[in-house]
């Protein structure tokens, strides 16, 4: 099992290949091609090939390589990257003095000797589905540029569905990394709440907020979640619990899953590509029982409120100094959710704690659940509205309607690249979210690599 | 060490006294001085009278009897009792139905050995320090009856102080154990946020509620504590970490510990009496450091406003269709509370976290930090206001200025009572709050033992 990521550090491990002539390939490609795509919003070249020297220097005096040693990888631009702004896709940051210090999950990936090669695009605050960023421009889908990459990690899931990075890191609120990842074919994960330190990484909304990697292959997306994961009270949320490792794990094997395809709420609002996408999805991994997750449509609703309300907050103060820096697309939400009542905020989290224990009853007798993680293949840049269920509903918003109930609950989900190759979108991917109890991202990993090793999941080069 | 409750205890174990005598005796006590009191808002004589019987069946069959056998206590009446209904102060819930269990607390006090003989008064919905409850009455001070018993958890204390039972429960959100126990003179604990489960408990504030036990004595207080502790999934604040009793660690005997006397805000809110504890206190502990806890003023304010918030999401809905059954004394709070918006209560829940972690690094010194719980000792039914620091301060709200900012961080706190004795108020006690570091509810209960031991603290028999 392996994938570009695990190849490459393969390669520079065993001397075949120097760092810096692997950074050297991914900068090209980045010039080459990123001008159609619009996913970089900085390069970092000069510390890039300072950690690729770094890289082969550790190699010529015959020190063993760290596991990711010499993979170009980027981040979305809400991570700190020392000595330059963090702009979380947002104006109003620009002027904002330079990180000081990486993001505990960059000093992570550093650590794992992987090269950082720039910042990544993405809706402004976070708050949105497509990346059609008004600042910055919007990423285009590498699967077809006149479509939206999905959001709000973007330019993380078209850096690696581009073949611009075989790595790249990202964040997840209501769907931000599940959305594009299914948008843009590649496997994402967005591990379960609190399990990776969010220290150093622009907040959007703390109680679901989640970061989590992109990666071409079901193993390379394994590598880089083991490279991260750790415990680090520097931040809240982040539980004390020290890593699994889930690489190991796969390389066991297989192990029989107990699978089940979440039927309901998640059937209802799935269009035809998504309905085919987890049909084929479920015959790979002998699903046969659909079940429901009893209260997914109010948990949705709670995830509006908590996300308006705990964003509102964080940008009150700016929001009245600065409205017009703000994003066109999404700053009256932020004004609305600032004069949230708190009691709705705890209504809602009184439905996250319920629909939790809902979920809870059903890993009882299932490993993992499968939906949709999107209920469309990617909408055309710029398109307001889109068709679902017989209805004319908003394109951007809508993109979320079956990613957000399961991370206003924050379990953890693998979302897997299928194509199902139907109708006028037959060229465009549509991702299976692959839902785990709380805690067994190895269990989303896992179906993730059965269905890429029956041939159903997988990244198309470019 | 020991204490009545233990006394009885052990008188019961060794069958000298049966429990249905003890209970008649607690039951009498209950008859002669409850008027006078106003402690009790139900008498669970049927119930009491089981429990007692069941006990001494146990006995004469020769089965070993649990710690607290044949102990007479009372629960504040938010905790459910299985048939009885949960007023919670309040004269909306008279017409609910009866609990169907009882709390979960009330289960672990039944698993002692414990015998249950009624439900105590409070302020309505436990938002107020003094329980002068407009539907049931106030309670009134046993060491003076033209004072308050402060509250809310004022039944509890009084019922203690007043001799009627020798163990009592209570909840703390902003300081409802400490502020009956300091103004009663008997030992009170709040244990950390989330040690001990809430479940059958009518919730007031979720961020910030806790129950906790009163007693006679310190030792009497760990034995209560030691049978309530112990993880609980039926409440999602409660820690699911194993129960770690204290009292076979006080037999152990003292142990050293380091002690600072808590000055800046826990000294400009502390009138003379409160002071002059405080240095009884800290003079029989061997504490001559003073520190401070920065940001004490704003963890309070923050305190205020997820209290009103929180309490009034709860209440929000009754207080439209009930407004005119609601407790006078708070019923406007709660409206203004339900009107708050989520970004204020976002700010508060920064504001605890930030000064949680000043706390934290004061506890890299020391063990124990002693503050007043109350500014002043009982002030008489029905006063509006009191003189503190030169200024003329709202009476009721102001007994918790020394208790709010510790409990908004969640700390544990054991109240020891002082007779500070000068003034016109010589004959009452005030209690001091022996704080600890997180799950440190042990160096909190050594630090009381070893007031009682010093002859410093102590509850006056009445």
């Amino acid at each position: 099992m392996n994938g570009p990521a695990q190849d490459i550090a393969h390669l520079v491990r065993s001397g075949r290949r120097s760092a810096l002539a692997v950074l050297e390939a991914a900068l090209s490609r980045v010039r080459e091609r990123d001008a159609r795509y619009n996913c970089f919003t900085a390069v970092t070249e000069g510390r890039a090939r300072q950690e690729a020297a770094a890289i082969d220097a550790r190699r010529a005096r015959g020190e063993p390589l760290p596991p990711l040693a010499g993979v170009p990888y980027a981040v979305k631009n809400l991570f700190d990257i020392a000595d330059e702004v963090t702009l979380a896709g947002g104006k109003v940051n620009a002027s904002n003095p330079p990180a000081r210090r990486d993001a505990r999950l960059v000093e992570r990936m550093r650590e794992a000797g992987a090269v950082l090669v720039g910042a990544l695009n993405m809706d402004e605050h976070a708050y949105g589905f497509t990346t059609e960023n008004s600042h910055y421009g919007a990423c285009r889908n590498p699967h077809d540029p006149s479509r939206i990459a999905g959001g709000s990690s973007g330019g993380s899931a078209a850096a690696v569905a581009g073949g611009l990075v075989p790595l790249a890191l990202g964040s997840d609120t209501n769907g931000s990394i599940r959305v594009p990842a299914s948008l843009c074919g590649v496997f994402g994960l967005k591990p379960t709440y609190g399990r990776l330190s969010r220290a150093g990484s622009f907040p959007f909304v703390g109680s679901l907020d989640h970061l989590g990697p992109f990666a071409a292959s079901a193993a390379d997306l394994a590598a880089a979640y083991d490279a991260l994961q750790g415990p680090d009270p520097d931040d809240v949320a982040c539980a004390q619990r020290a890593a699994e490792p889930v690489l190991p794990a796969l390389d066991e094997g297989p192990r029989r899953l107990r699978v089940a395809v979440l039927g309901g709420y998640f059937s209802e609002w799935a269009g035809p590509q998504a309905r085919r996408a987890v049909e084929i999805a479920a015959s790979a991994l002998g699903a046969v029982a659909s079940v429901e997750l009893r209260g997914a449509a109010q948990a949705r609703a709670a995830a509006f409120v908590i996300t308006a309300a705990e964003g509102g907050a964080l940008h009150r103060r700016r929001l009245v100094t600065h409205y017009d820096y703000y994003e066109p697309l999404s700053r009256d939400r932020l004004v609305a959710g600032s004069l949230v009542p708190a009691a709705w905020t705890q209504h809602a989290q009184r439905i996250r704690h319920r629909v939790y224990r809902e979920a809870l009853a059903l890993f009882e007798d299932y490993d993992v659940l499968i939906a949709p993680a999107t209920p469309v293949p990617a909408t055309p840049i710029g398109a307001d509205w889109l068709e679902l269920a017989g209805k004319r509903m908003p394109a951007r918003a809508s993109m979320g309607i079956l990613t957000q109930p399961v991370s206003c609950i924050g379990l953890p989900v693998c979302t897997a690249p299928i194509w199902p190759g139907t109708g006028q979108d037959g060229h465009l991917p549509l991702g299976v979210q692959l839902i785990g109890a709380p805690w067994r991202e190895a269990d989303c990993l896992r179906a993730a690599l059965a269905l890429e090793q029956a041939g159903v999941a997988r990244t198309l080069p470019l």
